[in-house]
């Protein structure tokens, strides 16, 4: 099977498969597995040759070398496709590639392919730069949950109020029955993951290496705890270091994943303002939750607010609806018609209609007939020698 | 002269008005004079009936009692004239009529009508619900740095945090030339005020009440300063009380006579939205200042931001950029291409070409060209045994 012993690779696919049995579901798990360390992130050519030819007969043409003209098409043309076998034939190192799955296996992690009931829908928006693959390690039911769920994204360097802020907002949104995604890192993303485990709802990390390889080392315990309790996800296989390249394409799954991105704090030039941009790319609802202006930590949020791409929010509840439809919003009535009869009513001195009407500029036919409405609201009486209002003056 | 003596009238007017010689003039100022005092704040009737007729043959026709059939007009129904009347008729009390221009002139205060050349221009865009005179104290000056003026307006249970941003905004925007209006309530507008007084920058307070009366008592002596190195300024005559109807009122002068309105900070009910409705209702541009979400004196701020009739401002330079333009924006390049290519490439060790090309996933051409782009920036080096990179490597 591409060159590998296929009792080997239906061991090692079946590891990573519980589902997989027969030898066709085997081997495009396998071709899938082994793209997803083949092509970086985010590969557009690679995408649209695996759309075209299926990830096995994808694979196969890069494996017996065809010639680029036979696997050109109308969405990679043949200098694409040369230029894609040039970057990844030099990666088809067969050790290399069995290690990817050993690996897998020895962590625990499992295989999700495009088309699985549990891949997740929100991917489909990616189209050809969309993952060839999702490892996982955790709780797959957290796939699911993506259905409903929210990214909240920001910082590594979040201040007080910022972590306080993500704490809130993760702890509201999973009582609102959503699943939180975020990116493990520190700061922000951290607290969203370990706010929504103390709320006992669903998490799930996206890394920019392979789920066996933790990422901050600083974050192994909660990464350990997310494993336990939600789901740590990637889409290049086990072994993968993280890169620049790859956090920058993490990013667009977080987008991709979660009904809508909330970035909480994010420095001018913060990777989360990346993670909001592939939101926005993929029409998905941006939210920002605004800081202090004296605060660097809030200055990304801000401007992309002002940019006109986030949308600003401030509660779990107007982050929900970021995904459920408009923000709620406190009426405010403002007083118009009875604020002048009541600022010429007194509390304490009875006036007389004629009295209040010259003092409110009201005519005395207004006058009386709101002095008659406002007795019955009980905010004005008539007395003996004429009209109070009741009660302490709200003030401007 | 509507009944008064002329050479009393004649006396009074010229103590408010320096420049007012002959009859016309005298008898047209005092008709202003005596409207500012008989219709409240925003009355469309008495504005449209002066417009119509003129002030003193509008104010002849109030104290002659002409029937309001005569009176109508195509912006004034039979019905409103009669009505206006009724409102009117009762507040003509010559003795308290004479005791509005004899108290202006023991305050040293002076009389400006629509029409005069320092009138401000912003006030057009009032239509009929214009002021019908400006009562001012101070250095009429200032009326003319309208023309270039921004209005800082909040809370008056502002916190230390919209202070300070206050003070920098009042003294930024004095920097840059502009004029602070504001309403020289406690909080933020006294803090604007008081920083532009610092800047020597021009400042003008629009009250609720006369110039006479300085509101709210605890600013006696902020007030004093700004009559002596800025103005105050009131559409009522002195002697007038200030009413939650002559507040709303006079926040749609402070949203009128300047360019733009910035709300630092707000509560959810703060008059500040009020004047920011002003502003919005007039077309002048709108700035709010974001703020903790944990802070109820934003939660206003943000409403306004997220409704979007306010623009998103932190600095004085994105304050007065409501009125003279687009926001600047500090350009944020996105790296793309030489991130997977300096990914691959360590500080230490040196690479060869086809090996920076298999970790980076690039072609080997596409890697040459790249080094070789690089090397010229000086961002990578080549040496006997491969490729590096310089310095430290930016976090994500």
């Amino acid at each position: 099977m591409f060159g590998f012993k296929e009792a080997e690779v239906a061991e090692l696919v079946r590891a990573v498969v519980p589902g997989a049995h027969d030898r066709e579901q085997i081997q495009t798990r396998f071709a899938h597995a082994l793209w997803s360390g083949l092509a970086e992130p985010g590969d557009r050519v690679a995408g649209a040759l695996v759309r075209e030819l299926g990830a096995s007969e994808a694979l196969a043409s890069v494996v017996e070398r065809r010639p680029a003209a036979r696997l050109a098409s109308l969405d990679a043309t043949v200098d694409d496709v040369q230029q894609g076998l040039d970057r990844w034939t030099p990666r088809l190192q067969p050790a290399a590639m069995l290690q990817w799955l050993r690996q897998a296996a020895r962590y625990g992690a499992r295989l999700h392919i495009p088309g699985d009931e549990l891949w997740p829908e929100g991917f489909d928006g990616l189209g050809e730069s969309g993952p060839l693959a999702l490892w996982t390690r955790g709780k797959d039911e957290a796939l699911a949950a993506l259905a409903h769920s929210i990214a909240l994204v920001g910082a590594r360097a979040a201040t007080g109020y910022g972590e306080h802020v993500t704490m809130e907002a993760s702890a509201g949104l999973v009582d609102r029955g959503f699943a939180i995604v975020s990116g493990a890192a520190y700061g922000i993303d951290g607290m969203a993951h370990r706010a929504a485990l103390a709320s006992r709802g669903h998490t799930i990390a996206f890394l920019a290496g392979g789920v066996d390889r933790f990422y901050p080392s600083g974050h192994d315990a909660l990464l350990t705890r997310i494993v336990e309790h939600g789901l740590v996800a990637s889409e290049l296989p086990c072994g993968s270091a993280p890169t620049r390249w790859r956090f920058l394409q993490r990013n667009r799954l977080i987008a991709a994943a979660s009904q809508a991105t909330v970035v909480v704090e994010a420095g001018w030039r913060s990777g989360s303002l990346n993670t909001a941009n592939h939101a926005n790319d993929l029409g998905r609802p941006v939210g920002a939750v605004p800081g202090p202006v004296t605060s660097a930590a809030s200055a990304g949020c801000h401007k992309i607010i002002r940019e006109g791409f986030a949308q600003l929010v401030c509660t779990p509840d107007e982050m929900a609806a970021l995904v459920t439809g408009g923000i709620p919003d406190e009426p405010e009535p403002v007083p118009r018609e009875n604020t002048r009869l009541l600022d010429a009513l007194s509390t304490r001195s009875p006036r007389t209609v004629d009295d209040i009407a010259a003092r409110s500029g009201l005519t005395v036919a207004q006058t009386q007939s709101e002095l008659g409405r406002l007795e019955l609201d009980g905010t004005v009486r008539a007395g003996e020698r004429g009209w109070t209002k009741r009660g302490a003056r709200r003030e401007t």
